[in-house]
């Protein structure tokens, strides 16, 4: 039974979820931005970056509102208020949050502070390119390392790499991973980072930490109290749907955070942003609904992928990586003219595709009906 | 007749002009956050940063409310939209603009890029401290020159300096200058940049420039078409009220362009900030509004300052920067105790004070009233 039928006879759980949800998307569509092809008369599905197709947190919403007079001050008083807030979060002190304008700043300013004549990043292969870019006018000599067959970072080689080296050496650990979607088990990061040499600088992005409910995964933060060469990323722009927004955070020593912040901005992060941010970390309901959302996008999709029998990795995050089989640049180009953005080449992986969840279950039907003629015409 | 009996009376041009100011105060004053002292009852004047005291153009207010709909995606769109306005506004192309996270990013990107051993940071003492703060990691060699008796930077000694040295040279000109207020004449500033050696790198921070009318001073946006060693900067944090927002820019050479661009944020500023910077540039009629107000502020402030007989330097700002005569964290503190928050002290001009003209003229009779008792009491 296809999912269409389940979703016209209405009997099974799933078609209920999916009833229950659909109410969700009418109540929260008007207040995601949509663009439209004025020659289709298409909206332009946007799954090229992972947003969270509910938009912003209602509590978000009015904090925005509420903080706009403020807007002609300069956002000190602000910063204090979110850092204490995410210090009582994870258990530490003021000291050990540094904020960002969006996590991408404190990747930029642990490349910037750690780049020496003779420094290494050392990262997967593919993995976001954040630091490498970042690192791009300084001497930094990089290391790649491919996935292990599970799709997770080769903690093994990668560890047995750095301990060779002498050289200062920073580690990019994106977990879960982007662009698969795949976990590295945190028992075997905790352990590189536990016997790591000093040379080797940590940084654990945890984009997509609450989108993960597996037993092998945990967040990285507790070793910041201990270890001042860890640096552990959050950011706003993903559960929390404020991309636009540029709202981030790390967790380090504080030693550490006072050296970043030589590096980072001043008068940082912007003022509605931090309103919204702290304003988003108390509305529970919310989130829960956003990722029950993002299940039923993965269902969506995979389902279709199983049918196809495309391959894809098992995603923790709001993003698929699935099996294109063809061109990677004529599957973009083609998708784009069903008004359909697709996510770029992630080479080597070159003929897979990393598609955002960033619409809601129904929209995504206009992608797998898409998909599903591509079979047709032998494009997949 | 103090300026108390002109309000009283309501017969001069002047009382008509702040009657009518009076009126639009009543129409803004809402939009200005304020914060309160809950002990005295007394909202705590907020003198020592320089907000536009009435607050956002209504035309950015409404873009933000707008724009909610697209915070979820990231902001490259918009960020073309602005750069693409900002670009026709100077008569360059798109690829002279470069936008920061206020123009505070830009100096930062342009200190990093030109860090290297030997290289120096050339400003005047006093001046505005961000190129220094974000050179602390770096191996710079500072130079301070003092300023004219016109409170002018000296052009003649900063550029004989300049011309002796070969290591390359990052020299920040802040005009018109903070915090003194004052103007360097713009024939001065280009006769330098027209004959410097290209080991020198201009920084010319226009932040106040829509305040100044003057026919000694102009832009020195023409020199990025020609001179690939010029960046000037223009924020939106003082006269469109959006110092909370993080939205700046600079005017360079397409290749400067470029290569600051690699010690910049990726995916910035907020797309709110742009959205609302974007609709501020439209609004001519606020902006004037604005202008005049702070007029009438400079004129609340200095006629107390003529009457108390202590000295300010003429002001092209939204800030006055006058002789306190006493020691400068008494003068502070003192204020503070009035619930009015004045500039820090800037060495070495320690016995002045940069007084922020972020406040309504009425409001900034709270301050002279204080500035009155002062003398009364023999603190100033």
């Amino acid at each position: 039974m296809d999912r269409r039928a389940f979703l016209t006879t209405g009997t099974s759980a799933w078609a209920a979820l999916t009833a229950s949800a659909n109410h969700t998307f009418a109540d929260s569509a008007s207040v995601v931005h949509k663009t439209w092809n004025q020659a289709t008369g298409r909206s332009i599905l946007q799954l090229n970056h992972n947003s969270n197709p509910l938009g912003l947190p209602p509590t978000a919403r009015a904090a925005i509102l509420e903080t706009l007079a403020e807007v002609p001050h300069y956002p000190r008083a602000r910063r204090g208020q979110l850092r204490a807030r995410l210090a009582a979060l994870h258990g530490l002190s003021d000291e050990q949050v540094i904020l960002g304008a969006g996590s991408t700043e404190l990747i930029r300013c642990a490349v910037q502070a750690y780049a020496s004549p003779g420094s290494r990043i050392l990262q997967a292969d593919p993995t976001y390119e954040n630091a490498i870019e970042y690192g791009e006018p300084f001497p930094y000599h990089l290391e790649k390392v491919a996935l292990t067959s599970d799709s997770a970072h080769d903690i093994d080689r990668m560890s047995a790499m750095a301990a060779r080296w002498q050289e200062p050496t920073l580690v990019y650990i994106c977990n879960p991973h982007n662009p698969t979607g795949t976990l590295t088990p945190s028992a075997a990061v905790e352990e590189w980072i536990a016997s790591a040499q000093d040379n080797v600088f940590f940084i654990i992005d945890e984009a997509y930490f609450p989108f993960v409910n597996d037993p092998s995964y945990w967040s990285a933060d507790k070793w910041v109290q201990t270890h001042s060469n860890v640096l552990v990323l959050r950011t706003f722009s993903k559960l929390y749907g404020m991309a636009g927004l540029r709202i981030g955070y790390g967790l380090c020593a504080a030693s550490t955070a006072q050296r970043l912040e030589q590096f980072a901005n001043h008068s940082r992060p912007n003022m509605l942003g931090l309103a919204a941010a702290l304003a988003a970390l108390e509305d529970a309901t919310w989130t829960a609904k956003s990722l029950r959302i993002w299940a039923q996008c993965r269902e969506v999709v995979t389902t279709c992928l199983d049918e196809l029998e495309l391959k894809y990795f098992p995603s923790h995050t709001a993003f698929l990586f699935h099996e294109i089989r063809g061109d990677h640049s004529a599957y973009q180009r083609r998708m784009q003219e069903q008004d359909i953005l697709v996510g770029r080449a992630f080479p080597p992986l070159a003929s897979f595709n990393r598609l955002s969840l960033s619409a809601t279950p129904e929209e995504l039907e206009r992608f797998t009906d898409a998909l599903r003629m591509f079979r047709q015409k032998g494009w997949v």
